[in-house]
């Protein structure tokens, strides 16, 4: 990303310093998060920014005026190992929260300046950071450990229990995640909502009990119909200005709404209504390195099966025009980059 | 209130029906909610509709158009006894949580155009929901039951524990109440924000460790200087838009909000703030019945001392001349009508 635009070109090999290895990338997915990034920078940066002052480290923000290598859902394979390191060593097959850290402080690979993103040929990762992919599993699949590490972080911020309903709206990558975590904790009750009938297919693959269209009815008339009296927790997943006004004048009262899809600009809506309803919104962000452990777990040992999220491949040349294609939901829920 | 004015008017005297109970009215405490009602009738009637339709129990909702007998926070002494009563004979000194069941279904005591509140001589209440006074409790505060319970329910539906810290935004009636019961909830921190330096002086006395003055010192920075490493909850109760975007851009990470101040305008904040911080909001509205009572219990035994919030005291006639004393918050917290 160079200026607003995505531009192939070469670099040095990044070299591993002491606690690092060097990788190349076998596959990496690509995100929603780095379509907003390219098309809306400077609301990116803010975020980064405020993320990066509430952070447990020093850590990197996103400097939208740099030339910087994206791409943070990747697996790859240990080239070469720097001092101080015991973890990985050459040949191994690794997966990796996607920082790195050095004397500097965190930087998170895909939006750093300092440290290429596995839209490359290679990365430099931290050794300690790295975990193997166990049973042979696909490097394809393993690369989605860190958008399904999501859903699962959503679920456990969640008060949900097997008892409750779960309603998610929007299919894309983040509802499917949601949804394939909701299926593993139990839940009896899961309704997916999207305008797109392959996302719509892809929710019921992942775990959706029930799908609906929400141009034909609308997602909380469908729950009523559907949800029987469970008590409602709500993952909003679209993350676009008016989602958190929808959701709050329809929720049922008492309803968590997890809110998973990253909205960047101002909302607004009216308190009143949440108040009226007693709603509890919870606002999540992320995974923690247990929660990215156990859905590498989940997909190695067959308990989350990715392959339908990623039908498309492409090479380091056709990232930009992926980005394109990715606009249309009909097309492809997930590209994955394969170097 | 009469076509958005107060009137001083006389009626017949209501006739308690099979459940009900005819009380004179001892004491009625202004609630803010009156003076915003009177202000922003239209919003208060949305407001009105939307908690009606998920109700439990069918609703009687405002009608901005109709007489109303405002006034839901009383203290009254039963005169009469309708057909099929059980728990209330003349002569005793009770609290009820603001609603009369009929045939019906719901009224809201104070905002109904079938039963007059208690900015009047006489209030229909049902038996069985009335309270009995204990312990010889002073009239003027078992009245502040309703209000007091408001803060109870704030506390029990938060998150907040003995370890955490709190953070209460706006030192009114709501505040103080909140503050009342975090003191009582074994909460050491309690820090109390409020431009006006009597409200200040309140929540030190109703168990404000601390208080602020936001014109000097922003909240969260002297919640940073006062509240160590503790997890913070934070209860707004302030209730006028921009409130929910200055606390979400400035809260640390993984605090709660308790939204607990009414503001019934839209409002809008950057969820991307929210977000990044992992915050979690709690809107919450009124109290149970087991609140309510636990709330009575606490003043009659002297858990808490409300008399200080009650400075002021007038007649029927002076109703209207209150609203407008109460638009100062350095003059009174709290109005008391004895009619």
């Amino acid at each position: 990303m160079r200026g607003g635009r995505l531009v192939l070109d070469e670099f040095d090999t990044p070299a591993p310093a002491m606690g690092q290895v060097l990788a190349e990338v076998l596959a990496c997915g690509i995100c929603g998060s780095d379509l907003h990034t390219l098309e809306h920078t400077d609301d990116f940066a803010k975020m980064s920014s405020t993320a990066a002052a509430v952070a447990d480290f020093p850590t990197e923000t996103f400097d939208p005026g740099a030339d910087v290598v994206m791409g943070h859902e990747f697996c790859a394979r240990i080239l070469d190992v720097g001092d101080n390191t015991a973890n990985c060593k050459p040949g191994d097959t690794v997966v990796s929260i996607p920082i790195v850290m050095d004397a500097g402080g965190v930087h998170p690979v895909g939006y750093s300046a300092r440290y290429p993103g596995a839209y490359s040929e290679q990365v430099v990762l931290s050794d300690m950071l790295c975990m193997k992919v166990p049973n042979g599993l696909d490097p394809a699949e393993a690369a989605l450990t860190e958008p399904m590490a999501v859903g699962l972080h959503a679920v456990e911020m969640s008060r949900i229990t097997p008892g409750h309903g779960a309603l998610v709206i929007g299919c894309g990558p983040v509802g499917l995640a949601v949804t394939a975590a909701l299926r593993l904790a139990g839940v009896e009750t899961i309704v997916g909502s999207d305008f797109s009938s392959a996302r719509r297919a892809l929710a019921a693959t992942m775990g959706a009990t029930e799908v609906v269209d929400p141009s034909e009815e609308p997602p909380m008339e469908a729950w009523r119909r559907l949800g029987g009296n469970r008590e409602l927790v709500i993952f909003e997943a679209v993350g676009v200005p008016g989602m958190l006004a929808e959701v709050t004048r329809s929720a049922p009262r008492g309803t968590q709404v997890v809110v998973a899809g990253v909205c960047m600009q101002t909302d607004s809506f009216r308190p009143a209504d949440a108040i009226a309803r007693e709603l509890n919104y919870q606002f999540v962000l992320g995974y923690d390195p247990g929660q990215f452990g156990r859905t590498l777990h989940r997909s190695a040992v067959g308990q989350i099966d990715v392959a339908p999220m990623v039908p498309g491949r492409v090479g380091l040349a056709g990232v930009a025009a992926a980005f394109e294609d990715l606009r249309d939901p009909d097309r492809h829920a997930k590209i994955l980059v394969v170097p």
